[in-house]
């Protein structure tokens, strides 16, 4: 309440206060600003201010920056640190205020702004032809003023914003010295002088591609908007060249420019194959130069490019989180990341005003509690002003990957109740460019906004200077993208693919089937032959909720048919404490690692034990919860307790703990578990309720290629019967299955009764 | 809002309906009821009700709750289980709602509701001669229908108020029937049938003889009531004999009763010797029965008893809290227990109601959002109603421990600005009876609701069947007992007293000095000669806010003094993620323990190095916030990282990390540190805000049994002296201290500048 009141007042303050003390501006004769602000932008805006409150708050917000900003002074330092440190912040926050400066300048009419960007972008100007490149040269294309072409080209969309909306005000002499001596030559650093990085299909070229073609638009300069659209003259490329991240530079098909980067990484659903975390950060100069491009180049029709897909991303990627608004982890994704961010602002207002006014989009930009400065969040604010949101209940949905969809995706099943919603990610996409994890039929779930069974994310600490000036970590690629950091399996102690940019790059899963139709009944079900020659996986996970439980439970069924024998690990990323255990363990005496290489190398072995049984349970509380998984083992099935940590020189790793069911020396196999959410802890009444899982047991009755078999025991001696057909997924297909007693009948994928 | 409107309306329901249909009950003739609730206080209550918003919310859960108890029937099983069992916890449901169920009769006049207790107490009344003791002999004092009597004086305290709800309701040859065979042996089972148990001065016999005081006072029995106050006869009994817990059996005086449970572990502050948990756990006794004592003999006066401690009591529990109202977990505490539990709802309005109408105890009350359903509740509700709370800020404080104040105690250093709340927990209380921990001079630190440097508190799951039937678990005794659990310092690997508990009851610190009065410069010291024969210890706690830094900072300055030459450890208990260190180490390839015995055995070595510097620096990142220890070393000292979890068979440890300073081979010396919370990480905005500590280096310049002398130095070049007398604490004493180029003087304990 208080920041409400404060921000009240400092909107009173500025519309009282605007129109009197300060020196205002003519209206100016050129035709900027027309980039993203509009000069009939500007003027609606105007006649609103004061009466939008979610704008009016944002704008207040930017006034209080930006005067404390001038009020420090200018500081254009000479490039010299690493992320987190000192030069890097400094740009950084030079190109935030430049930005907010202009808009500043354009709706409060006050000179003082335009003056601040204009003598900064002098002293760019100064110092950008007194070197070569940043002294720190720890990326594959260096930058400038940042260590890396991607910051630069950031600053670089940002500053094109903020040198519009001063254009017209700047005499011609001035605009001239600063478009040959400093925007140009830029323009041409990030794409002439980096063709391995401007001509990439990837999140950092799309940056690149982007940077170039708003100060094309902003100066006019087809060469540079061509440039930036179709990308570079290639010449003879080695198309398998890659870069220092183990990622290719070039795409596939050889194409490049901000269409190839529209076209390739984002499927016809709008999922962004390198997964949420990029895909959050690459919503920005997609959709700002969309934006753009609708003002200036309206006759592109960049909205309605490959189906809509900017718009669908939006939806997409808003879907792709948990009930915090944090995106999944898939793949390199920091944890934390939340649509709360503001390139999800920016995202969420321009799909608003640009798609076909998606209401739902309104109850997020209001959670958001702020909006882009022009147009779109004009609209935004209007419209939360007249009460037309409605919620944005994230629903189950497949979301397809590659550039035609036809390249596996992620399902997310989904159960919303009145308390509490459960969220299972499955992930059955491609590899997902450099920043690709190796877990090929891997999920992770939720409930509410808290990870029951994690995917690790990435191993980077983004920003923070002392970790490795808060880049990528070596264990990122020695652990976190491992497949056993993941929820799958993993054969014979080797990542998928052999852990092989280029293979994996080559292949992908194959969706069998997803189905959310029944919500008490939701199944997504894929196959991966490619991860382990010779091995066909397939997966099938089903949400089911059944009328005598609280929550829904989660059947996990993994069949592997081999022409070999192998071993089996299929872990499970839980977090908390071990309640109870149907097996007997032991613990070591002292810790050695459960191997050396494929990530094993980072897990301590802290207790096993054998199943000694066809089935068993395990049960762990966290957060407050009891959650128990029973899973059908073979007697000689080992259980090994795990925790992330061994061999991390500088505590880069988090000390997470898993469970592993191994299963040795075995050709074909089925992996079949319950995880259940089914009891609470509280501290306070010190009530245990439901510490015990409602199931007994779970039987894999037979399994093969044609069918798999599995009985749910109850513990309130109700059973289940679940068979799957594994190779036929019509809906249509009428299936008969033999069972001792009798023989099933039924139509579709699946029967359980 | 929800919850609200169903609760209004629920509230509307009872109102209106319950003078309709409902077979009402005419004022009774006798005088019950009159232990908690009093016939005058019915008579109020009555025509409030409706009209008292919090307690007409909290009669119409307590009705709702009860209705469904009644729906379900009432079910009197044979003890058989553990705590978390079947039985236990419907017996523990059976008194809940008897004692609710009297309280609705009263209130709403539906006969019901003492239909429903005296069915139940008939059948209770049937099975109580049918046994001996419950089935599993686990405890030192076996219960009737649970497995200790500590439970069975629960059922006693909370059916006693039910039974004076009826009692006048009840034709008097049930009365006597249920008087004579069920009540009365009851209450003889729990006292001269386990005087091990009544006679005790612990929170288990403060239970036992309210519950033998309260049934007294219902049944009008003097002798009950005599033998509730001061115990029983004792004999010749064995004043060194201990219980399976270890604890003694006997006060030291070797009182007993009621008044001596009073006596002798509250200090004169209202601190309780065994810690907040247990105090918090034995609140509801003492209060409760300290109401009946004032409803049926005014004439003692209990809530004047040694100068009002009961209402000290609650005050001094409120403020043993972090700023989400969980208790300090000093001893054997469970984390999570906080005010919001319901022996504290009944502190509260008792506290409110017969002190001296404290308001800042309704802001608390408002925050509990519930009252007790009685006159002390209807006072709370109607004062809230009336608007009079005002806010509960705590401050800093000094509890005296000893029931004469003068056995050391707990000094809590606070500093609470507009965002954030530092609260420092020094401990240097006595042992704390049975439940008490090794831990003298250690602390704990929090920042709001989170610990940044903790207390490990107890090894249980209360209530959680699955682990040890909800008791206490081995380790406990093993490693959360011990010393090195804490944030004190270790001699030689050994934990203080030797761990043990009849040399730990003798002894205790004492305080040195305690002074809050500046907010800026908050000071906690206190010494030690007796954990460590030969050894004194004297460690001061400083709570410094320095205008140049945004958030206070803790100096801590441990001195030993020695006889001989010793291995000293000082651990700090961290959590989260390390980010820097400004020295080298190594981690090793399997880890091993850190010893064998005294809770070393439970600690795993995950990596050590060489301070070889005289300051060294340890950044770490917890709850998105930076810290930072600064420590004066010896270039020898071994830097430990530890983590709790070797030797652990059933995973019942928590994981927790620690970094241990080592000093070998030392026989007087000093360590002194800085702790900050100097930084925080925004995941959203991936921003670093003030990553690096404040602190360049601290220094001891010189100590001796005399003085201290300590040199903080600022990274902005700028530097404090701090010296600290160490053997005068009177504030008047004028000192003087020469340093290398000049003479330092000062009055008080401590010069800084």
């Amino acid at each position: 309440m208080q920041k409400i009141a404060r921000l009240l007042l400092l909107s009173i303050l500025i519309y009282s206060c605007s129109n009197d003390n300060k020196v205002l501006v003519e209206d100016s004769e050129g035709n900027h600003p027309n980039l993203i602000l509009t000069k009939s932008a500007v003027s609606e805006i105007k006649t609103q201010l004061g009466a939008i409150p979610i704008f009016d708050e944002t704008l207040a917000l930017a006034k209080e920056e930006v005067d404390e900003a001038i009020e420090k002074g200018i500081a254009v330092p000479m490039p010299k640190d690493m992320a987190g440190g000192y030069t890097h912040t400094q740009h950084k926050l030079n190109y935030a205020h430049m930005q907010k400066a202009g808009v500043l300048f354009q709706l409060l009419g006050d000179k003082k702004y335009a003056v601040f960007v204009r003598d900064m972008l002098l002293e760019y100007a100064k110092i950008f032809p007194t070197f070569d490149t940043h002294p720190e040269p720890r990326s594959y294309a260096t930058g400038k003023f940042f260590w890396q072409c991607l910051n630069d080209s950031n600053w670089l969309v940002y500053t094109s914003q903020a040198y519009d909306c001063i254009y017209d005000w700047l005499p011609k002499d001035q605009t001239a010295y600063l478009n040959k001596n400093l925007f140009r030559p830029y323009a041409d650093f990030l794409s002439v002088k980096n063709p391995k990085y401007f001509n990439r299909v990837h999140n950092h070229s799309t940056w690149g591609n982007v940077a170039v073609g708003m100060i094309g638009l902003v100066m006019d300069d087809e060469e540079l908007i061509n440039r930036s659209l179709y990308g570079l003259e290639k010449g003879n490329v080695d198309l398998n060249e890659k870069d220092n991240d183990g990622g290719f530079i070039y795409d596939k098909e050889g194409k490049a420019g901000f269409l190839a980067n529209v076209d390739s990484p984002f499927s016809p659903d709008g999922f962004y194959t390198e997964g949420p975390y990029y895909q959050r950060y690459a919503m920005y100069p997609f959709l700002i130069f969309a934006e753009a491009l609708q003002n200036k180049k309206p006759d592109l029709k960049i909205f309605d490019y490959k189906e809509g897909v900017l718009i669908k991303a939006v939806d997409a990627l808003l879907n792709l989180t948990d009930a915090d608004g944090e995106f999944f982890p898939l793949n390199d994704g920091q944890k934390g990341m939340s649509y709360y961010t503001s390139s999800l602002v920016s995202a969420v207002d321009i799909a608003y005003y640009y798609g076909n006014q998606d209401t739902r989009l309104l109850s997020v930009a209001k959670k958001q509690g702020t909006v882009q400065l022009d147009a779109t969040g004009l609209k935004v604010a209007q419209d939360l002003k007249a009460g037309k949101e409605a919620p944005f209940v994230k629903q189950s949905m497949m979301l397809s990957d590659g550039s035609k969809g036809d390249e596996g995706g992620i399902g997310i099943l989904r159960y919303n109740s009145q308390d509490d919603t459960m969220a299972l990610v499955y992930k059955y996409a491609a590899q997902g460019l450099s920043h690709g994890h190796y877990d090929k039929l891997s999920f992770s779930l939720y409930e509410n906004g808290d990870e029951v069974l994690q995917d690790y994310g990435l191993s980077r600490f983004v920003n923070v200077e002392q970790k490795n000036g808060g880049g990528y970590l070596k264990e990122n690629k020695t652990y976190a993208k491992h497949t056993i950091a993941h929820n799958t399996v993993v054969q014979n102690g080797v990542s998928h693919y052999k852990y092989d940019f280029e293979t994996g790059s080559k292949n992908h899963p194959e969706q069998f089937v997803f189905d959310a139709s029944d919500v008490n009944f939701q199944i997504a079900s894929a196959k991966e032959s490619n991860a382990y020659p010779g091995t066909e996986m397939h997966r099938t996970l089903i949400m089911i909720k059944d009328d005598a439980l609280g929550k829904p439970f989660i059947v996990d069924v993994f069949n592997l048919q081999s022409n070999s024998k192998n071993q089996y690990d299929l872990p499970f990323h839980y977090f908390g404490q071990i309640i109870a255990t149907s097996f007997d363990y032991s613990v070591p005496k002292s810790l050695t690692t459960l191997g050396d290489k494929y990530g094993y190398n980072h897990i301590w072995n802290e207790g096993s034990g054998i199943a000694n049984a066809e089935s068993i349970q395990f049960t762990w509380l966290n957060n407050r919860r009891f959650y128990t998984l029973t899973s059908a083992t073979s007697k000689s099935d080992e259980i090994i307790f795990a925790r992330v940590g061994a061999n991390d020189p500088k505590f880069n790793l988090r000390k997470d703990p898993s469970v592993i069911i191994r299963r040795n020396n075995t050709q074909n196999t089925t992996f079949a578990s319950i995880i259940e959410s089914h009891g609470t802890y509280n501290p306070v009444k010190e009530v245990a309720a439901n510490a015990y899982s409602s199931f007994s047991k779970i039987e894999v009755i037979s399994s093969d290629e044609d069918y798999t078999a599995i009985k749910l025991l109850f513990k309130k001696e109700e059973e289940k019967l679940l068979i799957l057909a594994n190779k036929d997924s019509n809906p249509n297909t009428e299936h008969n299955f033999k069972l001792k007693d009798k023989t099933v009948n039924w139509k579709g994928v699946y029967y359980y009764k």
